[in-house]
């Protein structure tokens, strides 16, 4: 069974994928709220959270983990693979990279996360290696406000497209030819991010990317169970969260509480 | 020795106070960056991490504490107390209450904050039970936005002042007296704040309040020791807040990792 967790609610748009595209996918979802973001911390705390939240996971009964933050994905796998040597870890850049290596004719590539994803330099290592070629370009920001942007849900406000506007201006002058959202709240800006850039910009996201390999190397986490189990953990819990997280679901949940041993 | 935690840097907005009106205070400063903010999360949650913050600064050998932070005055004091007895706790709410007390012929007032602290609705509360007055009106609005604007460091661009005209709006609307700035990032944003406000509203802001209240009921904390002693603390330290934290306080600071007792 998958083990899904993330930061908070931001993971949720790599459920939302999988019950899209795989509704009978049994799996539990951890959203460390209490602790939430991890984009601004150090590399450290995060490796430290995160191998608690896997923890966590692994009690409840997961055999995989899908590491649904770029941030945790960026600075916490080898602390992961450390701790959990028997454990098979799915992080969120993986298949970011390699959609964009089915992309024809790249020149430029941009990239956008949180502070603590675009300072780890994660995303320019694993383009270069996996790109292999020296001609690509790759421009990186750090985008602070957009996940609060999403928490308070000003998808579409004129607020955040003027934001939007300022974060990618200078990727818009650079007239970059893809973009990977390297955040999983990032999806839901879609509409807006599309506007600030250039029509012909190729956007590449990862929760989509993500279902595309798990279907591909693992179909058996997405298989019809005996018994479906689809259960909602967060470690600080409030009604706000549930209604956040079903309006993006589109479904009602109910989450629970999840304590950590900390 | 005076403590004073907050959920991150905004409680270093106090000491910046501090520092101006009593520059030979000593005191041991601890930001709770690794679990940072606070404004969205759950009473039980605030609770527990106050009484963890606090137990850190009396290991320190604090003898009295300043809750610099809104949320955890508006959420936390009762965990507090309960937990430390024997402790002094200054809070931020009180102060500011004081402080409006004192305003002449006040007929609407304002309450800006985190969501945390708008929910708990511990100002409207404070005010009513204070004024004694039933035909003074509140308003109470939270900016969620507003920390992670000032932790962006985006204090005066455009994007910042028209999301203030949004967030208050309301409160221009109805016409306000006074307002109060019930969070302690929120001083730093008080330049766009005022514009986005008729020009006679009058603004209170936590900090002020509080450090005249410690000069009236605490001097001693306030006065010169034999040895000077001003620390800071950060759970999840980085270059980047002590930046941050030295730009506002305008001295370079040089803050140490603070480990909580979990």
């Amino acid at each position: 069974m998958l083990g899904i967790f993330d930061s908070g609610i931001g993971g949720l748009t790599v459920v939302r994928e999988i019950l899209r595209r795989a509704p009978q996918t049994s799996f539990v979802y951890l959203g460390d709220t209490a602790r939430a973001p991890y984009g601004n911390k150090s590399a450290e705390t995060i490796g430290r959270y995160a191998v608690e939240d896997v923890a966590f996971l692994l009690a409840q009964g997961a055999t995989d983990i899908v590491v649904a933050c770029n941030t945790a994905s960026s600075l916490a796998l080898e602390a992961l693979r450390q701790a959990y040597p028997q454990t098979r870890f799915f992080d969120v850049i993986t298949p970011a990279v390699a959609a964009l290596h089915e992309l024809p004719q790249l020149k430029k590539i941009g990239v956008i996360g949180t502070r603590a994803t675009i300072r780890s330099g994660t995303y320019e290592k694993r383009l270069k290696e996996s790109l292999n070629n020296s001609s690509v370009q790759i421009f990186s920001v750090a985008c602070p406000l957009f996940v609060p942007l999403v928490e308070e849900n000003w998808l579409k406000r004129p607020e955040t497209k003027r934001i939007a506007r300022a974060y990618l201006q200078p990727l818009r002058q650079h007239q970059i030819d893809a973009l990977v959202l390297g955040c999983t709240h990032y999806p839901l800006l879609e509409p807006v991010i599309r506007t600030s850039l250039q029509k012909r910009v190729q956007i590449i996201d990862s929760p989509s990317a993500l279902v595309s390999q798990l279907e591909k190397e693992a179909p058996e986490l997405l298989a019809v169970g005996h018994e479906l189990r689809q259960e909602y953990f967060f470690t600080d819990t409030s009604p706000l969260t549930d209604q956040i997280a079903g309006r993006w679901l589109g479904r009602i949940i109910k989450s629970r509480h999840g304590e950590l041993a900390g």
